[in-house]
């Protein structure tokens, strides 16, 4: 069942989606933030997964109004969100907030992930010390303008990167692994050494972007770390 | 079914064991090598948990005999395999090569796995070019003197390492992902941010070395990640 996700951060008005979980719901909910442009197929298609394992998986809202981004609005919002961590934070923790409120569920019982923008909006949310259960990314961006400061970072972290991904160079991810230890995080990474960036998503072969291609295998295997690592997140709380 | 595996490397005798599945044997077969110190509990209970799982599984034997090293033997018995590349992979070819006369299967039907030095050992087969289909490494050396050549690499390549294991350093882990990366292999690597040497092994935590603890959050996840690895790989045979 899927319904409006209405919320605001500020005076700003969001809009996402809520799947509720079909069959048995586990008492648990996902926050799922969606790549630059905004909620589209993939985000889609993995709420739908997680209800179907139980989930309450929400799709977050980062631009308002639930809008998709044209092409040459994505660089300068991305660019913002970039170069003030606190106005992204702020904008993934209204969505979190709205969760917890449509679902009654403490933060220990919700988890957050996202792919490529949205998997940095994670990032952050961890990073700013949210008390969410755990933070999963795929094919986000690993580092970032305010790092994560030692003891601050309550959740569960778990990074999926390709390492031929433009966007997210080895440099990047030998400087995450290095934020991570720095903070005594409880950290995970995962390198996939063929895949490019947007391995999850299969629609990317279409673009005609390079940078991007689907991977199969990263991503049935990228799927399964993230069910065990919610799997082994949740069962600590 | 535990059976004796006898083979030699040149005129050394080896002797490891033979694990057949009880149940419906799933035509692949797994080679295990040991610690550096000789096959013990935690390769047997990997034997076990393959043969579980419909694997031929062979705990292989780098010291001959089936010997167990003495604590003071075990440096000087790692040092000269280190040092030695091809005397390794000519040692862990033997126990492949046993195990496809024992079990009939061709090389893409076996994978091969190791744990600490038996981690290195298998990357060392890789990086030989073995047409296994695939290696795991679990808490290996990352490092090699004789580093992978640019195509050298046949086998799918899984390398699971914990971030705070001393003998594997932060250095060690980045070096390991542009050796895979110019080689162009077929490779995944993931980090345990918490973990130390030896986490899949609970009898470390008996021995008082601060260098080595399990830890069953890693142990758990990077289990299956290996089963998922496995099924990935053999699914492209």
């Amino acid at each position: 069942m899927i319904q409006e996700f209405r919320y605001a951060d500020g005076d700003v008005g969001l809009l996402g989606e809520l799947h509720r979980p079909a069959g048995p719901a586990n008492g648990r909910a996902i926050l799922v933030v969606h790549e630059a442009d905004g909620i589209g197929g993939n985000v889609r298609r993995r709420c739908a997964m997680l209800a179907e394992l139980g989930y309450v998986a929400a799709a977050a809202d980062l631009h308002g109004g639930g809008r998709t981004l044209a092409d040459d609005a994505i660089g300068p919002a991305m660019a913002r969100f970039r170069a003030d961590p606190p106005s992204l934070r702020r904008r993934v923790a209204a969505g979190l907030d709205a969760l917890i409120a449509a679902t009654g569920f403490t933060s220990d019982r919700i988890a957050a992930i996202g792919y490529c923008f949205g998997g940095y909006a994670v990032l952050e949310l961890a990073r700013a010390g949210s008390t969410v259960r755990a933070v999963a990314s795929f094919h986000g961006l690993l580092t970032t303008a305010a790092p994560a400061q030692r003891g601050g970072v309550a959740a569960r972290v778990l990074a999926c990167t390709g390492a031929r991904d433009p966007l997210v160079p080895p440099d990047d991810v030998t400087a995450f692994q290095a934020e991570m230890a720095a903070a005594d995080a409880d950290w995970q990474l995962i390198v996939y050494g063929r895949a490019l960036h947007s391995f999850t998503n299969e629609a990317v072969n279409g673009l005609g972007d390079t940078r991007m291609a689907y991977d199969r295998s990263a991503d049935i295997q990228s799927w399964a770390a993230l069910r065990g690592f919610l799997d082994d997140s949740f069962a600590r709380s």
